[in-house]
């Protein structure tokens, strides 16, 4: 070792260590752990646990009505069926002879910007929806109809609308009434849910059929009300959608199959390369 | 394609490659969702989030006992602190580049046999003793005596019982204390309470310190009670841990480091190889 | 923080610290990376890639012969095409919105003790014999035939014997015509490729088809001869498949799909669970 | 089901499913197993790995000159240590009890747009200017120049060149000698190579220190000049570092470590969050 890089070396302390692995969520000792200041044994048959999700994500124990909502939205997105690729990778993974934990990690990865980034795309529209009315006097209607403007000029779909299979998603009706409800009683204000009523009414306007609000743009406007910020919005999607890939891989567990490919034996990909050939040729 | 393979590749029908993948979780249809035979829209708002997870792990929605039993038990294992290294590896990855689905995806694969394994292993050792005595007649403490002496003399620790850091852990007592109500109130059997019991009784005798049952040992104790067989014990377990894991992963987030190693620069870890040499030498 | 553990930890110093994290494979210095003592750049060039894979693994850099045999084996290996769940799972992935480097972390994650284990067990079975024959001074039939004979009283397979898809391994010729010629030429030892030779024969009698050596058999030979441990085989089954999880998701990449799922659309899963029904029922 | 679904559902042959998996990679059979065209046994003992890595990306095997860099390049890249968090990731999850191939995951999937992705972006930087010398006439100089002038306003590192570690990458020069051997030699064209040095040069025109290309620039060339796109780039390098990721995780397995966390115990991470409170504060 050089000389240099032995006084960089001894310039840090143990501290300096500790302190790269510093934390605000637990604090633990022996005999001791600690959640945002509050004991685990505290918790324990107080808490529920959309409540203590929100309190390791936010730092804060929710309000109940809070709490409600959250655990609403953590429900409709449980899932969706196998012919998902997050979970048919799962229930793959569970026949190759992993852990449950390495086959629920499986489908979880697979949770990316496409397949299940819709919802924070959706919060980060609403968001920014909100931010030209605020900040500059916009009206909402307007605002959207810039926003839908973009959106149809680069040949986008707007996130969080419409649904590939569902001419209307069933998840929505109930997810918004309970919004809506919370708005009305003064303890929600409101803004998400009004700009994302309004690209749905919009999106409307002059096609044959609706594209109305799908799970994503529901919970979106769930989780913005809430005051999440829209990368946590794929997180507790990502929380909610690990039951049912859980789910997924235990029932394939007893199915007993091993090595579980796509589609069933003696069926084979279609090949569609180069004629054979030796490497001479 | 040779002859026999394209027969044995028209034999199969449209139905055998649907029937491959099929569920008894999920019936999805357009503009229908349902799970295990509810309606989706039917469990928003009027199932908990537990709940849900017991239907789509049991079949059938819980008793009010169990789904707060289950409650108790995902609260209580959300997080122990980034010494763990799931939380590290997902607390780097959160640094690297990767959705926040891949960093939790990275937290949940390291909850392996070892890291997360030790509820399930727990849960198995209860359901052994509970055979032992129910098939065999065996008194409780006869069982747990030979179980005992048979994890001695194999110099194994029996899973569940002790702790590397707590003396005594927190979450032992209100975990235990609330499957010893549902026991007095005569809604849980109590079985696998007891030799959970007579397991930590024995272990104390004659040692200079007891060897107290540990979380994975309480919620092994729960979810037996609660008729969970032992390898969905760790896939709660990775329910309930992933909250930790996506709190430390959005903390690491909003911390702006990047390609966070696991100590601080400029330290380097010791090389303890060979010397200097070149290829030739 | 306690006295005690105050004092505990001020007990540790940095270099505990860097000690924990010390290796005998890489020394990194400003403007110097060597690798098992090798400067990196007297590697360039001059060293093959198998060659440096064996440096990294095992500490030295290898003779021709065997950084030959182990490239065959790594070649052998690269792909078996979509109908692997591994293969499927990356390429889903690659349609989700991840990274290709989550993709390739998908397919690996999948390749477990069952669908990428055989070979470590095959491995492990050389090993057992070789070790029963040398210690106990058993004749390599007789052991082999005791072995067999616990697998077939166990109903199980033998790991690396047999293909439920090819009647006879195209690679394992090649691959086994390469081991010999080392022997012949006295550069290998010889003793694992007899004893898997011995489980062939032994296998084929008295059945009406031959059960040949497969990939897995095939390459333990070869990694067994070449002196690496069984869990090392999996190692590098898995650096080797790496290619073809690559190519794959590459290729699907190139598709344009969104969100592939295992069957294609509109087909959907078949659903077997119980009837609609609502909570109150 | 409705009849509409039926009916759609009807529509799809078992032909559509295996085309769902099509591939022009591997073709295989009962006793056949092709790569683009090539039967395995032809390829095995011939085509060296890396020969085998470019035949399965790109379609065809490459000429000589061609698998002689491709493998300088892997060879370059496969270890930079535990201090990077893939390597202690993969070193983690080797002591929590999952295969290895699940550790190699871990570290793979932290390889992301950050950690990762500085080739791949290197290559679109050096393919953009590429692009904009040809399609407008622009000089090579005053395109770099353009590219600089964005960079620097924007507050961005140009990646490739420059290392947080290293003065000067000593993986640079052997790399970059090798390209121009070939440029010479008129077998590579050499215009990604110049553009990459006239990045470099007006990076130290004005600084106190120069701002060498480091790996991913020095890879970055080769794989240019190659002709692999971009994102194959970060696909390469994945494949160079498993290789180190693999030989660290199965060193740690070696130490016997048990769930290994980020600093050694009895250290702790700090805690900077809320002081103790109870739930009814």
């Amino acid at each position: 070792m050089t000389t240099a890089r032995r006084a960089a070396q001894d310039a840090v302390t143990t501290e300096d260590v500790t302190d790269w692995w510093s934390t605000s969520i637990s604090d633990i000792e022996p005999g001791v752990i600690r959640l945002r200041g509050y004991p685990v044994e505290s918790l324990i048959g107080t808490a529920s646990f959309p409540a203590t999700i929100w309190l390791l994500l936010r730092g804060e124990l929710p309000a109940e009505h809070q709490a409600r909502l959250l655990e609403l939205a953590l429900v409709a997105a449980v899932d969706h069926g196998p012919q998902a690729p997050s979970i048919a990778a799962a229930r793959m993974a569970a026949t190759c002879g992993v852990g449950l934990n390495s086959a629920m990690a499986t489908g979880v990865n697979l949770l990316g910007d496409t397949h299940g980034g819709a919802g924070q795309q959706c919060m980060e529209v609403l968001a920014a929806v909100r931010h030209a009315c605020d900040a500059e006097g916009v009206p909402v209607a307007d605002a959207v109809r810039m926003l839908l403007a973009e959106y149809k000029s680069a040949r986008r779909f707007v996130p969080g609308f419409g649904h590939r299979f569902h001419p209307r998603d069933p998840r929505r009706d109930p997810l918004l009434s309970a919004v809506e409800s919370e708005v009305t009683a003064g303890r929600l204000a409101g803004g998400h849910l009004e700009i994302a009523l309004e690209i749905e009414a919009q999106l409307a306007t002059g096609r044959p059929r609706p594209v109305p609000m799908n799970i994503d743009g529901a919970t979106a406007v769930i989780y913005s009300e809430l005051g999440f910020e829209p990368e946590l919005g794929r997180g507790l999607f990502v929380l909610s959608r690990s039951v049912g890939i859980l789910a997924h891989a235990w029932e394939e567990r007893g199915s007993g199959r091993r090595i579980k490919g796509p589609i069933p034996p003696p069926l084979l990909p279609t090949y569609r390369g180069p004629e054979p050939r030796k490497p001479q040729d």
